[in-house]
C-alpha cells in the first residue's frame, strides 16, 4: 500500500495467471495448443523486413481485420482486434456494461469477468449453472446492464448450439450479449452467424488457443456496426496503436491455412475423448468438453493431492482452490505423448 | 450514438494519430526513427522458434525488465514494462492520478494526457507554458493531485535538466510527479537517477523513437518499487501478459547494442541541427529541440498552406490545427537525403 496510488488501487486483486514454469513440465494448466503454428507464421518470422519495426503500424489494423472478416463472413466494420482477447474483453466491459443495471454472468465462468467488474465499478450479478453444470441461459433475467458468459464455458467445458443463444438473444433485446467464444473451434457451434439478426450480441474469440498463438497476444469481437464503433471509442482513447507489424501479419498467417487448422483441431478433438476414457477408467467423472480441456473429479482421490503428486510426476494442471471447484483438477489436451504420461502418472498416483 | 454503449462511451473524443498513408511519402509526421532497429533484432526474427509463439508469455516480462534494469542502472523491482509508452501512461493514470485534487500538465504538451483524463473522470489544471515555450516547473503547485509532462516536452522539444527536476520534486513530495521521456534520447537529460531519492516520481519511455521499435509497441516506466507495484496492480486487473513473446525478444535485442543506438541517435542529432540551419535560411523561426523533431513557424507563409504545399510534394509533415500551434508545423528528423527533400520543397514553396 502507498499514499500515492489512487484509492481505488488498494482493493484490487488481482487475477492469477496459470504458472509459467521455468523448468522442463509438461505443461496442461493454461489450454495452449500442444502443435505449433501454422506453417506460414513461420515464413513471416523468416521473411518479414525488420527495418519496417522502425514505423507505427496500421492503427485500425486493417489488414487482420480484413483476414478475420472474410474468415467469420462478415463485413470489415464488423471485426475488431485487440491485443489478446484479454484485452477485448476490457475494452468490452468499459464499452458496454457501465450501466444502471447489474451485469448477469455464470456463478462458475472465466475468473476474469468479476475482476473487470470490480475494475471498472459495474455491478454483477452470478447466475448459479444447472444441475449438470451448464450456462443456465433460461435463468438470465431480461432487465439487466448485460449479459456475459464463455460457450463452450471455462472451466466446466459444456457449451450451447446457436439455437439456444438465439433464443436468449430473443428474451434480450435490451443490453448487450457477449459470447466468448474461445474455446469454440473445439467441437463449440460458434455465435457469430447470428450478429446480422441481433444487434447487441458481441463475439469474441482468441488466436491464443484454436490458432496456437497464446504467445502472441492477438483476440477480436465480431459483432454488428454499433457495437464496434462503442469498442472502438474506448480503444481509441486508450491506445491507437494495440496490434504491432509482426503480431497483425502472424494473424493473418494463421488464418490463412484452414487445413492445417482443421488437423490440429481435430487431433485436440480425438486426444481429449481419448483422454476422457482411459481417465473414466482410472476412477474419475469427468465433464463432457467442447473444449481443449478437460475438468475432472476422482470419485475417492483428494484433487488438491492428486495436483502435488503430478507436478511430483513432472506434469502440471490447475486447481482452483474455491469453493465450488476444490475437488476438480482443469487438464489441457497435449499432445498424445504427454497425455500418455499423464495417465501413467495418474495409475500411479490413483491406485 | 448507440443505446447499447455505457453513457460514457457518448462523451469519448477519441485521440487522432498521425497519418500513415498507403501511398510512398517521405513521412515526417509521426516521429519515427529514420533508421532501422539494431541488427540483433533481424537476429531474433530470423532465429525466434515459431512453435514457441503456441506457449503465453512471462506474464512479469522478466528477461526485458532485466535488460532495462541493467540499462538503467536499477533494480528489477524498479522497472515496468507494457505494450507502447501509451499503455504505460494509460495505467499510470489509473494506478496515481485518481485523486481527490486535480492533475497539473502543462498547456501544450502530449495530446493524450487529457484524453486519458476525460477517460479516467480526472480532474485536470493546464498550467500556460513560459514565454519561450518552456514547461513552467515553478508554476506547477504543490497542492495537486499529480503533475505529469513530458521531458523534453512535445511538439515544443524543449527540455529541463535534472536538477530542475530535483528542484520540483523537492518541491512537491506528496504527489506522483510523471516525466516522461519519449525524445530524452535525441540531447535530453534523463531524471531515471532521482528515483532513488524521490519515492513520488515515474519516469516512462519508448521503444518507438530512440530504439527505432514503433512499429513492435513496447514502452516502460521506472520508478521507485512502491509505485510501480501500483502500476503492476492495475496491469493484472486488466491483462496478465502485456509483452508478446516476440516483443521481448526483440526489445531485449535492442537494448543490447549501445553502440549502435549511439551512432543513429547522434545522426538523428546532427541532421536535426543541420536542418534547423537549413531552414532558419529559408525564413522559419525554429524552437531549439532537444528531440527527433523540430517545431518551425514561417516569418511570412501560413503553416496550413505549406503543409498542403510539402503534401503535394510527397512529404507529410504534421500541422496541428489548435489555436496555439496553428502557425507551426511539426518536422519529424529524418535521413540526410530525406530532409534534403524536404528543404527542395520549402525553397521551391517559401520563394
Amino acid at each position: 500500500m502507498s499514499k500515492y496510488w489512487s484509492p481505488q488501487v488498494h482493493d484490487l486483486t488481482p487475477y492469477v495467471p496459470g504458472e509459467q514454469p521455468r523448468e522442463q513440465l509438461i505443461k496442461l494448466n493454461t489450454n495452449e495448443n500442444p502443435y505449433p503454428p501454422a506453417p506460414a507464421v513461420e515464413q513471416v518470422l523468416r521473411e518479414f523486413n525488420a527495418s519496417d519495426l522502425r514505423r507505427y503500424p496500421d492503427p485500425s489494423s486493417t489488414s487482420l481485420r480484413e483476414s478475420l472478416a472474410t474468415t467469420f463472413n462478415v463485413t470489415l466494420g464488423e471485426v475488431f482486434v485487440g491485443n489478446g482477447s484479454d484485452e477485448v474483453l476490457a475494452l468490452a466491459f468499459q464499452a458496454f456494461f457501465r450501466q444502471n443495471k447489474p451485469l448477469l454472468l455464470p456463478e462458475i465462468s472465466y475468473s476474469f469477468y468479476p475482476v473487470y467488474c470490480r475494475m471498472y465499478g459495474i455491478a454483477s450479478q452470478s447466475v448459479p449453472l444447472t444441475d449438470d453444470w451448464q450456462v443456465d441461459l433460461e435463468a438470465f433475467g431480461n432487465d439487466n446492464g448485460g449479459i456475459i458468459f464463455a460457450n463452450p464455458n471455462a472451466p466446466t467445458g459444456h457449451g450451447h448450439g446457436r439455437k439456444a443463444i438465439a433464443a436468449l438473444l430473443e428474451r434480450n433485446p435490451h443490453s448487450v450479449v457477449l459470447v466468448d467464444e474461445a474455446y469454440v473451434d473445439f467441437g463449440g457451434e460458434s455465435a457469430v452467424p447470428l450478429i446480422h439478426q441481433y444487434p447487441n450480441l458481441v463475439v469474441t474469440g482468441t488466436f491464443s488457443k484454436s490458432r496456437s498463438l497464446a504467445g502472441i497476444r492477438l483476440g477480436y469481437a465480431v459483432a454488428s456496426r454499433e457495437l464496434i464503433e462503442g469498442l472502438e471509442r474506448i480503444k481509441d482513447s486508450f491506445n491507437s496503436y494495440p496490434i504491432d507489424r509482426l503480431a497483425e501479419q502472424i494473424g493473418i498467417a494463421a488464418l490463412s491455412d484452414p487445413s492445417y487448422f482443421d488437423e490440429c483441431r481435430t487431433r485436440v478433438i480425438t486426444t481429449r475423448e481419448q483422454t476422457r476414457d482411459r481417465m473414466a477408467a482410472l476412477g474419475f467423472e469427468i465433464l463432457p468438453s467442447q473444449t481443449n480441456f478437460v475438468l475432472a473429479k476422482h470419485l475417492t482421490h483428494d484433487a488438491g493431492e492428486l495436483f502435488i503428486g503430478l507436478r511430483e510426476h513432472g506434469i502440471l494442471v490447475r486447481h482452483f482452490n474455491t469453493d465450488a471447484l476444490r475437488d476438480y483438477l482443469r487438464i489441457s489436451i497435449g499432445t498424445d505423448a504427454e497425455m500418455d504420461s499423464l495417465i501413467e502418472a495418474l495409475e500411479c498416483l490413483c491406485r
